[in-house]
């Protein structure tokens, strides 16, 4: 956000801007989580932030279809939310030597984004829907479902092995 | 977080430093939210904020709390997450003129924080756990609910009034 300023005259225009916030948040997430990826050592937790990473480009494409929809182009402004959570991962990334303990981290690292997303999205369908754009909130909500999918075998895996492991 | 290098050795020093992340960043929404009580309109909105603001700071005492029974003196380490999150709100809040557009802005920026501090409390739960800290976990685990259930009035005030005030 901050690249115009007083130009959110009425909630669609919040929208938008939001919408352009976690088309950025996206497009960041897919550019760090490789580094995550070769980070991790579990192959299960591996796995799972590779299939997030798929979902997160295909996600990019929905986001891009709800711009279209509204009669927007896609753009993206900068946001300092996730760009401070993916600052923080790398950083506890860095300090952290024992793998089962930086797998941990890394779990726990990648939960915050995903509670970024769903905060997102939770507010982006509400907004979509109170300006009575049911076709923006049905691929928002898909994608908000997703991201509390994600999360929640985030949880079922640190606490079934990670969590264990680094113990 | 990036205070000190490689210094994470265990799981246990994992949950100290994350408890120092989450100590700093309490103490930055103390400082952020009363500027967002004093630009929020809705009488219901700012009630919530002002019941937030006390919330925080006994959440504080009971993060201090945990310190103690760990063994360990308070103390915070810069956590980038929260900055980015409080940054972003206040750069929202100076784009947008209308008052009630700028409530829904403001409680979607509440909301943020929130899951911010809903997924770092969620991991310290369960690491408490993994580390047999039973006593440290129930009182983690009792600030989890009160945030889980500011999230929730954060939502109903959105859908009942705030979002549609702004449309």
């Amino acid at each position: 956000m901050g690249i115009f300023s007083k130009d959110i005259k009425t909630l669609d225009d919040l929208f938008v801007h939001t919408l352009q916030d976690i088309y950025y948040a996206e497009q960041q997430i897919t550019k760090a989580l490789p580094q995550m990826i070769a980070k991790v050592s579990d192959p299960q937790l591996k796995q799972a932030f590779q299939t997030h990473l798929s979902e997160t480009e295909q996600q990019i494409q929905m986001v891009e279809q709800v711009f279209r929809m509204h009669g927007h182009d896609p753009k993206g402004v900068t946001c300092p939310a996730i760009d401070g959570i993916i600052d923080e991962s790398q950083e506890i990334a860095g300090e952290v030597e024992d793998p089962q303990v930086l797998d941990a981290a890394l779990l726990a690292a990648a939960q915050a984004v995903e509670h970024y997303e769903i905060t997102r999205y939770g507010t982006l369908v509400a907004w979509a829907k109170q300006l009575g754009r049911q076709d923006c909130a049905a691929v928002l909500h898909q994608i908000l479902e997703q991201e509390k999918a994600t999360d929640a075998k985030l949880n079922r895996i640190a606490e079934s092995k990670i969590n264990q492991q680094a113990a």
